[in-house]
C-alpha cells in the first residue's frame, strides 16, 4: 500500500527531570529573556507554585482558574496580564490552568512555559478552548502551543492513584485511538507505540508504588506522547463514542473511557493489522486486545457501562448520535448494527475478545 | 532508572505523496502567500525542477549549486535573491542544493520549501554549512530548518540502486548511532526504530525493484526519521569513527558506513539492552546485530574497510585520532585496546557477532 501522510511538528522544548522543575523553569525563564513574569496556578496549587517560581521575576500570581475558561475568566486573566506589563506566562498545574494561559497567550501573543502537575496533556497541544455560558469553542493556533515544558515527575507524586490511574487510561485512550484517527500517520502512530509502552510500565508502576518516581516518570512521559499523536491525528472513532456518551448520557469521562476503548480496539484491530501489530508490540503482547486486557486487569479498570448509569434502553438512541459522527475513514466500516452490538458489548462488559 | 531529558521540536510540514510534488508545491508555496520564489536545482535536476514548479510564480531558476555550499557561491545566491526581490525559496536536489538554500536563507530569512530527490536528509535539519577554502563551517539556526518538505518518491527513482542502497545504509547508521548519541532521548530513539523499519522493509524493495514505489517510500520515510533523529541526538561513536577515517585515510564515505556500522553495533549493544531490543524489535529479529546483518547480506553490502583501501598498518593511528573524539557518554566504555579490536575486526570484516 502506498504510503502518503502530511505531518505538521511544532517548535517546543520539553524538558524532562525529576525534581528539577525549579531550576529547569528559571532556564526557560531566563531564554526567554522575560522580565515580568505572571503565575498562572489555582489557589490549591498556590504553595506548589510558589516552590518552583522562586528564582522567576514574578510580577503576579494569578489564581482565578476555572474549569472549561468562561470567557469571563479569559478577560480577567488578559486584562491583569497587560496591567502589570507581563512578558511571559508560566502556568503550574492541570489542563484548565494550562487551558487559561492558553487563552492569554492568544489574545497577547505572550509565550508560555507550562509545568503540568497532571497528565491531561494540553501543554503539548496547539488546542485552546474556552467557554460562554454553555457554549464551549475550540480552535487551534500555534501562539497557544507552550515554547516549553517542564516536566517534574515529583510535581505528580501527590495526585490520588485512582485518578492517576484514571487520567493514565485516559492518555492510553488517546494514543491508540491515533492509530486509525482522521489524520493518522505513522508518525502519530511510531509516537502513540512509544506512548502506549510507556503508559503500559507506567500505570501498574504508579498502583503499586505511588510514591514512587518510576512509575510516575513513565506514566507522565506516555502521557506527553499521548498527546502530541492525540493532537497531530484527531479525535477516532473511540472519542467521538466516548464524546456523545459522556454529554448525551451524563457518563463519567474516565470510566467512560477506560470500559470503550477495549470495545473499539477489538473492533477496529482485525482491519488495521500493521496498527495491530504495532499496539500488540507496545504492549509486549501477542495481540492488542490481550495487551489491553491484561493491562485493564492489573489496573483493577472498570469493566461495564452499567455500572456507571448507563441504560440498556439508551443504546438505540446512542447509535443514532454517534453514527453521524463516525470518521468516514475508521478502518472498519460502521454500521448501525455493529455500533449497536459494540456499545451493548460494553454495557455489559462482555469479554471483548 | 530515572528518565531524563531534553528534546526539541521544530515547526515543520512534511508532505509525503508519490506523484504529487507540483500540486504539493504548489499548495506550499501559496500558503507562503509567495510572489517571487527562486527555484535552486543544479542544471541537470533543471528538467526536473521545471516540471515540478510550473505553477509557481517562479522569478528565478539558480543553477549554480557547488559541493560543501562554497562561501562565495552562497553569495552570489543571496545577491540572486535580493536583486529579484525573492520571497520564497523553493530547492530541488539532494543535500547540497537544500545546503545552499539554507544558506541564502540564514541571512535573509526567506522561507524554505524542500524538495529533495536523494536521501541525504539535510530537508529535515536546522544544521547549515558553508566552506571557505578547505575550511567547512557548520552551524545550526532554525531559520534554515525549511517550512515545508515535499517529499515524492517518483523523484527517486532514477537514483541509481548502488547510490540509493549506499545513501540508504548511511541513514541507517543515523538511525543506530541516534540510540547512544550524546543528546539521544527516548523520542529520537522511538523515531529512529521506526526509522530502521521503513528502511529495513525499503532497501531490499529499491534492490529488487528499482521503478517500483514501495520500496522507494519506505527508503525516503525512513530517511526523514533518520535526520530528524540524527539531529536531535547528534553524532554518536560510529559517526566519530567514520569521520576521522573518511577524513585521515581517504575511505569512500558510505562504504565506511556501511562496514563500521556493524561493529559499532556489536560494540554498544551489550550494554543499552533496551535501544538493542528496539533495534531488533525493528528489524524483525531476535538480536540487533543478527538483524542489521541479516539486511546486509541481502543488499550485499560492503564487508570489509580493507578492500576500500584502509591499511592495516593505519590501525594504531586511527586508534589515536578517533579516541579524542569519543563521545563521553558512549554506552560501551571505549578504550585504545577495545577500540583497535573494532577497527581490526572492521578492517578484516571478521563476523561481528
Amino acid at each position: 500500500m502506498s504510503l502518503r501522510f502530511e505531518h505538521e511538528t511544532q517548535t517546543q522544548r520539553v524538558r524532562f527531570a525529576s525534581g528539577e522543575a525549579a531550576s529547569s523553569l528559571a532556564e526557560e525563564v531566563e531564554r526567554l529573556g522575560a522580565s515580568s513574569v505572571m503565575v498562572i496556578a489555582t489557589g490549591a496549587a498556590r504553595q506548589l507554585a510558589g516552590r518552583i517560581t522562586g528564582a522567576l521575576p514574578v510580577a503576579l500570581y494569578h489564581d482565578e482558574v476555572v474549569m472549561h475558561v468562561p470567557i469571563e475568566v479569559a478577560e480577567r486573566a488578559r486584562a491583569a496580564a497587560s496591567e502589570q506589563r507581563i512578558d511571559a506566562l508560566v502556568s503550574v498545574g492541570g489542563g484548565s490552568t494550562t487551558g487559561l494561559a492558553k487563552a492569554v497567550a492568544l489574545t497577547t501573543g505572550l509565550p508560555i512555559v507550562a509545568v503540568p502537575t497532571t497528565y491531561a496533556g494540553s501543554e503539548a497541544t496547539n488546542v485552546w478552548g474556552l467557554t460562554q455560558g454553555a457554549r464551549k469553542t475550540t480552535g487551534v493556533d500555534a501562539r497557544v502551543l507552550p515554547l516549553a515544558i517542564v516536566y517534574d515527575a515529583t510535581l505528580m507524586v501527590s495526585l490520588p492513584v485512582p485518578m492517576s490511574v484514571a487520567s493514565g487510561l485516559n492518555a492510553l485512550a488517546h494514543c491508540v485511538d491515533s492509530m486509525w484517527a482522521p489524520r493518522a500517520d505513522p508518525i502519530d502512530r511510531a509516537l502513540a507505540a512509544e506512548g502506549i509502552r510507556a503508559l503500559r510500565l507506567g500505570l501498574p508502576e504508579v498502583l503499586a508504588d505511588p510514591a514512587g518516581l518510576d512509575g510516575r516518570e513513565h506514566a507522565l512521559y506516555g502521557s506527553y506522547l499521548a498527546a502530541v499523536a492525540f493532537c497531530s491525528a484527531g479525535s477516532g472513532l473511540h472519542h467521538k463514542i466516548c464524546h456523545v456518551l459522556g454529554g448525551g448520557y451524563n457518563l463519567p469521562h474516565a470510566q467512560t473511557h477506560a470500559v470503550v476503548l477495549a470495545y473499539v480496539l477489538a473492533f477496529n484491530a482485525p482491519s488495521v493489522p500493521d496498527a495491530e501489530r504495532q499496539i500488540a508490540a507496545a504492549f509486549d503482547a501477542d495481540r492488542a486486545i490481550t495487551g489491553l486486557q491484561m493491562l485493564r486487569e492489573q489496573l483493577d479498570a472498570p469493566r461495564a457501562l452499567r455500572e456507571y448509569g448507563f441504560d440498556e434502553a439508551d443504546i438505540a438512541d446512542a447509535v443514532a448520535a454517534i453514527l453521524p459522527v463516525v470518521p468516514p475513514n475508521n478502518p472498519t466500516p460502521v454500521t448501525a448494527e455493529n455500533l449497536e452490538r459494540l456499545l451493548h458489548a460494553a454495557w455489559e462488559g462482555a469479554d471483548p475478545r
